[in-house]
């Protein structure tokens, strides 16, 4: 068993994102991911292997969506997004951190006809 | 994609925590589970087949293990149970809805020796 806070302590601001694996096991992986106003790459998307589950903890974020929808997260605001489902961080926000915990697993193989 | 918020709404209390599963996909499950005063019954421990992540999202309670560790959760703080750590709920806020995530996937198996 082990335990910890999500917020306590934060790490200090930086450049880039921090990234926390809190556990890898079983092909599953839960990271906290704690962003101070970074966003997506102009034109880059995520196309993700893995199965994600996304809660927002603090801060605020905005999800883009490759069929055009926008999420705007908040806390207790939770996105779950299958493999391939293509998607960015449009914005964090620039003036607190934004603390995400996210879960990823590996995609159920899907039958082919 | 799907996306909810774990507070908004929340159920009405009853003598019931209140489970809803968000994800169920490739083995894993994620749920909410609202908890109202409950704990679990006397001389009651979970020993579980899964792997199991938790959050607390809001209000308070106290996880109890079978090695005399007593876990205090409020809003920010996760544990790892992996499967067959035997735990028990000692007690949630009798005085506010206590909101958890939790999130379960297979054990992995361990090579046997």
């Amino acid at each position: 068993m082990q335990t910890g806070h999500l917020l306590l302590p934060l790490p200090p601001a930086g450049p880039d994102e921090a990234l926390d694996t809190l556990v890898a096991r079983g092909g599953v992986r839960v990271e906290r991911i704690v962003s101070f106003g970074q966003s997506s790459p102009d034109d880059f998307w995520y196309d993700q292997a893995e199965d994600e589950f996304v809660l927002l903890v603090s801060g605020s974020a905005t999800l883009r969506f490759d069929d055009g929808r926008d999420v705007a997260l908040t806390p207790g605001v939770w996105v779950d997004i299958p493999a391939h489902c293509r998607h960015r961080v449009e914005a964090t926000s620039d003036n607190e951190p934004t603390v995400w915990l996210t879960m990823f697993w590996p995609c159920e193989t899907q039958p082919t006809s």
